[in-house]
């Protein structure tokens, strides 16, 4: 693994995403990434998965300098990859605690959301699908899910102004289950994942399977269409320009 | 437009209901109201729509009276056009504002709660979905929507007990996202309407699609079968002497 | 009836589950509770019902012991009309108030959740569906009720830990909607019901179809696959030796 680091303590394996400074998603770490929590979903010895990024961000979201480089059919594989990921993460039938170390963006929360507990380090950290603000739509798995933790009046006006909430903020909206600070993080992470380590494996996973399920057939009919949508709309003149300024100035 | 006024301003386009003391809703209302927001979507100089109403209501809600004088089949057709009226103002492509000025009763609520963005002015004002108390079922959006909005066991609350929510108690509830005095009412909503409007056009659209559309989708399975027994009990012999004497006191 | 006491002042019934000190639930008790509100739905001068246990426990939930004489067949046959029943009380045509008198675990937990308004006795009592804490799965409807109380973030917590909430904490998490001191309960309980019976009769059963139909109808898509998972995991060497020893200590 190129962009990912894994370390296993009393079958809690920690994964850290480490893809320079603020841990851009490209095609390569949604491969590892999918690899990753297939090996472990496997591997009876592994009881709980964190997810975490290394710096100052858990990850900016994808890698939009990359992808002005991408054509659409590629661009399209790129984000069906993509949401099966979080559509596999949404599902995974083993606890996955997000330990959100700094900024979790667009894409970023996507993965954020799918995960069972979020923590989210307190300070200048902020979360947002703030999609919007580039002109950009999203997919649908990705409202639907927020819909699902926030309710949908919380959800609408997260993606519709796609504000940029700090961890205090994402906690009352209910977009995060815990706030830490930074050196309580990872022993919370790890608190939190022992605990659900400590149910039955058997039960855990057909209790996650009947919370999810039915959201996840749901999102499964629908995730392929809005894909297309969400092509056509960052193709356009409108949103490619937005995306070409927000590179420059990132 | 015999009931209702419209001024635009800058790409916002203010819709004010203009009906008589209480702003009822007939048949006519519906109409209008109905054509003014299919020429609004497809205006591309529009950007946001506001929709309020004169004096001390919103609206009371469905003209008793008038329909009181209705045929069952007559009634069918009214309700289809209403039904159908909210259900494009709940997929509507572009935001709309409510600016709740007054009393947001029943038929009222069902439109209000259809909007993107409801601020109500504070004082006297009541919103309510009301109907259970003059022995009237809903419709299937109806509830739906009052479900997506407050969460099952509030929403519940509101349609079993028919209570009159202050603007406040309304927001405590989740069924409004703000509270105005009175003078403060239209600018506020003008400057939602415009930040609304300051976001691309075809991701709000995409956007709210994606928040909305499968819900659109259910309410669309079960609004025929909702009419017909709304339709059966609201002809009921017990009902409708309910509806003779509120007809008689109002 | 054996285990059911049935009083009845004004239209409202009130039925007492009395089956030895923490009235567990086994198919006998499920017989008579099918047969009793069956009865109930078609009497014209019945307009609410409330339900509540004799002694500290509203209901332990299954007796364990019981069924652990029972083979994979009876327990799968039993399981099916306990579903069936509280899938009955969920779209029961008339308000059902719960009068949560003590203790009110997993399995009449599930009871509880399918009524229309739950108040809890202040102080030691308990509410819990802590089947994950003897490594034992739940059925779809199960939690998708909770999910329908409580919104998935709040149900999620309350089934993957199995927490004993108090009253006061039950009523934080939205899955009681009252809480009373032990000597004010039953006039409470009354009084609610009440308040439902006043309402239209017609209105009020059409009303709740509209709330809960679709939801029901989602959950009968499911609830037998569920349950046959649910077997396959309650006889699992590990859940069946939780289990026996969850009999010695109880």
């Amino acid at each position: 693994m190129q962009f990912l680091e894994a370390s296993r303590e009393q079958g809690i394996v920690t994964v850290t995403l480490s893809r320079g400074k603020v841990n851009a998603l490209n095609e390569s770490v949604i491969d590892e990434m999918t690899a990753c929590i297939r090996d472990l979903a496997v591997d009876p010895a592994v009881r709980a998965v964190i997810l975490t990024g290394q710096g100052k961000f858990f990850t900016y979201g994808f890698d939009i300098p990359e992808f002005l480089e991408y054509g659409k059919e590629d661009f399209l594989r790129y984000l069906t990859k993509f949401t099966n990921f979080y559509g596999a993460l949404f599902l995974y039938p083993k606890p996955v605690v997000a330990a959100l170390n700094g900024h979790t963006m667009a894409g970023g929360c996507m993965i954020a959301i799918a995960c069972d507990y979020r923590i989210m380090v307190t300070g200048k950290a902020r979360i947002s699908l703030n999609e919007i603000n580039f002109g950009s739509s999203l997919f649908a798995g990705s409202v639907e899910i927020m819909k699902m933790w926030l309710g949908q009046k919380n959800a609408e006006i997260a993606v519709y102004t796609g504000a940029l909430y700090s961890a205090e903020e994402a906690l009352g909206l209910g977009l995060i289950h815990e706030v830490a600070a930074e050196e309580d993080l990872v022993p919370r992470a790890r608190r939190i994942a022992e605990e659900f380590a400590a149910k039955d494996g058997a039960a855990f996973g057909s209790i996650k399977k009947l919370l999810r399920g039915p959201l996840a057939e749901r999102i499964r009919e629908r995730e392929r269409a809005s894909l297309l949508e969400f092509v056509d709309i960052w193709y356009s003149e409108k949103t490619w320009n937005l995306l070409k300024e927000k590179q420059i100035r990132s």
